[in-house]
């Protein structure tokens, strides 16, 4: 029976894999690698510098295939059925990869960013491969450390306070309204810095981007104060790297 | 300068320690360990187990405290009061450990189960006594695999659904309602099962008890379903060893 681990692999810094993931890595023949393009051809080398730094050279493969575009112009109501488009052109990649590129007996790895249980789509993806029933394997889950926990451990801070609860949504979301019954908020996939919508709030803000690697840069303050320096390291980690991975909490002043 | 570093050692499986930590582990002088009883002495020895596997004999010292007694009978609105009694207590413990047993050029690490940015106290009481400005000292936090994450990974299962944000909450606060805005929602710190209370609705459970270690228990389902199971089992491990540390998603289904 063919077998896949999902590994999570931590939010940038090589040093936050787990000693799980790193056994995990030793055990894998297959590495599967989608390319999202040249602008992250940065992230495809931290890959292998991990495969090369934990696993004996020679005992493992990588398969690399292009990342299907998403259609990203299509917004509002269509969201949905642009995501789903995209999930199907990416199970039908995978299907492809674990029936073609994984032996029988086999063991073939997919490794994500963060922590594969926060806005990755891996774990959908593999389960509507299996519903398909083209192609039989078992799969198990390594957890790795998210960049929601990256970034509040760079910034010394806690995701709750104490006895409350914490949200994680996304931009998209944010800017629908803040969340109800939360004054602790964190945002991942905000390609607007919709943050500053609530600039006239008492909200605090951590925000960081390329957290754990050498670009890394973190600000934190009230949005109103906060917010333009966010947006002038944010403009020129795009400019230079090509793209920018960030990530935030809005931490409300609860009304007395 | 005195220095301490908050390492976040996993769930409780060993292996979900990262290569940060373990760092972090052979980089300290003192442990700080902090006893609750013998209840959970095997969490102790889990410590020490992790100490012994990673950091070479002779490098180190354990100083032991015994963790303040919380008053846990004041419930209610008499909650907060109860908490902050509590962190004053540790606080003057945390200030005492770091000023007596910690030598001026020395690195003190305390060791958090799961993650230290989620519903631990470290970060908040080295803060305090900070601000008290009667030793000083700097830290930093090593983010560590969540119970949340251990949960869902053992699961196979995300913690939001495509797009979708996702709540963590605890068992205090999911007695007061449902809340609002959101389908997906981790409670931890539930020592009352308080899932059973939405047994009527259509919401599925993802529940785990001492997740990633030889204990572990799993059970998923509609909740009806799924509640006579978990009260057996937790049930089982509280009798067998004294507490149970348990975790649990619920997933709506939305309405259509």
């Amino acid at each position: 029976m063919r077998r896949i681990h999902v590994i999570g692999i931590g939010a940038g810094d090589p040093d936050q894999l787990t000693l799980q993931a790193v056994k995990a890595l030793r055990d894998t023949d297959v590495f599967f690698v989608l390319d999202k393009g040249e602008a992250k051809a940065d992230l495809v080398e931290l890959r292998r510098d991990m495969l090369r730094t934990h696993v004996p050279e020679g005992t493992y493969r990588v398969v690399r295939a292009r990342d299907p575009e998403r259609d990203r112009s299509a917004g509002g109501a269509a969201y949905s059925p642009a995501v789903e488009d995209w999930r199907r052109a990416r199970a039908d990649i995978y299907e492809r990869l674990i029936a073609e590129e994984l032996g029988e007996d086999e063991t073939g790895a997919f490794l994500v960013w963060g922590d594969p249980a926060l806005y990755d789509s891996t774990l959908g993806i593999l389960e509507e491969v299996l519903a398909r029933g083209t192609v039989e394997f078992t799969y198990d889950v390594v957890p790795g450390i998210s960049s929601v926990s990256a970034l509040v451990a760079r910034h010394r801070t806690g995701l709750n306070r104490v006895a409350r609860p914490v949200q994680i949504t996304t931009g998209r979301r944010l800017a629908e309204g803040f969340p109800e019954g939360v004054d602790d908020v964190v945002v991942m996939l905000d390609a607007h810095q919709v943050f500053r919508q609530y600039a006239d709030q008492d909200i605090d803000i951590y925000w960081g981007a390329c957290i754990g690697t050498p670009d890394e840069v973190l600000v934190s303050g009230p949005i109103a104060e906060a917010a333009p320096r966010i947006e002038r390291l944010r403009a020129e980690l795009r400019e230079r790297k090509g793209w920018v991975m960030d990530t935030y909490l809005l931490r409300r002043h609860p009304k007395e």
